[in-house]
């Protein structure tokens, strides 16, 4: 039995589930997993985001960077900068691990979602990530005339360019992984993790199985704001909004998710949004959004849990 | 112009022909290496004889032990072992950056002779190191009731085991990798390494084309022996030779080469074979094989270079 579906970008969406499996038991929960982002660099599937969130669920993250893992080093991509290659993403030694045996499943036939169940067996992850599709679906940033890949725009351009569209190619066409709107179906409760609304969180809105799904789910979608005092916490969720048209705030993520939200939670700095919230017809919670430590985000994934 | 083709295993060859590029210039080397030992692990190829090689021509072999990077760590493959998987082949996170990009080169169609070139022109490797074959040849170490692959052999049961008999899986059908046989046809002088016979330069001569072009060609074979006063000077030759039916010395590798070669370099501690080799129609010179330092191999190479 689901209890909690979990739409999930990368480091925000990571630290918010670290509380959650403290809240809820872990078998009750699935974590659908943005792969817009995923990248083929060296020959090597890449899925930063999954990889972020079992990271931190496996407890090895780097939780001063919020990805990578903990006291890894970087001698593989020495070494490949010496052969050549560029090495702008940053692809730790412990890290390049999971890479190896992703690409190794997937080239044996594996499907993503399948490796990415092997890969939290391995690491100890008890809580279900399935990555929203198995299909391609990249996340394409257009920047004026430059069209980027995803982690060009975000890794190795530095988040510099100024977003003047989003596409996620391969989504018309894509199926949500197997258990992914099965997922949706039996929830009770479905979160919308405190990830970058446009660049984290569409891309798994972009497939329309599951956009159809959670809207037709009876459970209640909660969303928490990733934008507090109108700075996103941490990435270029702000910038982003306000160059694709929409408000930077707690309310400018309100509404951007729209009919889809029940209820929303909003930093205490965000209070004067309420009342222009609640007017969409969104309910909201205010209280302190900021995780610092796992124990504050026990507490936020509680008020999460118990909000209606 | 090729002035010299050397059939070369692993750390031997390596130390060798460390000396060799600097008597020969390196543009007329040929190296045709010993792929016998490739092995996929975690869906990487690796290709240990051909790595040994070019990391010690590019002046980045670990000195003490004669294989990987020097100074690298093992991070990858400490959580690969987290992961579940076996950890025998102790691949460093330097080397790990070769593996991926031939494997990478590979699943792009290259042919293993193309990736290799690739790798030899990123590390700076100015000889010509080609694999024997483009094809699989695998060799395999009979030890009475097992059939091992060879670094299940070599590494994984550490060569604790009594050779019976060796097989090269493969080798009937598979033809030399491009320019081999052109570069023994045009070569002045051909060197086999001080490697192991069987293990190391059967697998090259076990290729049909190859073995006919060495005994066709109008250069002087010339060896270096591998066994000094009865015992290899690492690995496990002078063991294999016996159970194998060979006497393990200087006398039983020239025998095991037989009518292929003209002239083998032996130690002085093994001047007491050098009439037993002359009766089987093998020229000998007796000097210091033992290569310690860069100087060793050099004056090694210089009176292989000069014997007729």
């Amino acid at each position: 039995m689901v209890g909690v579906v979990a739409l999930a970008g990368g480091v925000g969406a990571a630290k918010f589930l670290r509380g959650l499996v403290e809240v809820v038991p872990p078998g009750k929960i699935v974590i659908v997993g943005n792969v817009g982002d995923d990248v083929e660099l060296y020959g090597l599937h890449i899925s930063p985001d999954l990889d972020i969130i079992m990271y931190t669920l496996a407890g090895i993250v780097d939780e001063v960077k919020g990805w990578g893992v903990a006291g890894d080093t970087f001698n593989c991509l020495e070494m490949l900068g010496r052969l050549g290659f560029e090495t702008w993403f940053k692809l730790g030694d412990r890290d390049l691990a999971i890479h190896v045996i992703r690409t190794k499943m997937l080239r044996e036939g594996y499907t993503l979602s399948q490796a990415t169940a092997q890969l939290c067996k391995m690491l100890g992850v008890k809580a279900k990530l399935i990555p929203m599709s198995d299909d391609d679906v990249r996340t394409k940033v257009q920047a004026g005339e430059l069209l980027l890949d995803f982690q060009e725009y975000f890794v190795k351009r530095g988040t510099m360019d100024k977003v003047t569209n989003v596409v996620f190619e391969g989504a018309e066409k894509a199926k949500p992984a197997p258990g992914v709107t099965e997922a949706i179906d039996e929830a009770e409760r479905i979160i919308i993790c405190p990830s970058n609304p446009i660049l984290s969180i569409a891309p798994i809105l972009s497939i329309s199985a599951i956009r159809k799904a959670l809207m037709a789910s009876k459970a209640p979608v909660l969303g928490v704001s990733p934008i507090v005092g109108g700075k996103a916490l941490k990435g270029p969720a702000d910038r982003v909004m306000a160059s694709m048209g929409f408000e930077p705030s707690a309310y400018g993520v309100a509404k951007f998710y729209g009919k889809l939200l029940k209820h929303i939670i909003i930093d205490e700095a965000d209070i004067a949004h309420k009342k222009r919230i609640e007017n969409l017809g969104i309910k909201v919670t205010v209280t302190n959004t900021l995780m610092k430590s796992i124990e504050d985000a026990v507490r936020l994934a509680k008020i999460v849990m118990e909000a209606e």
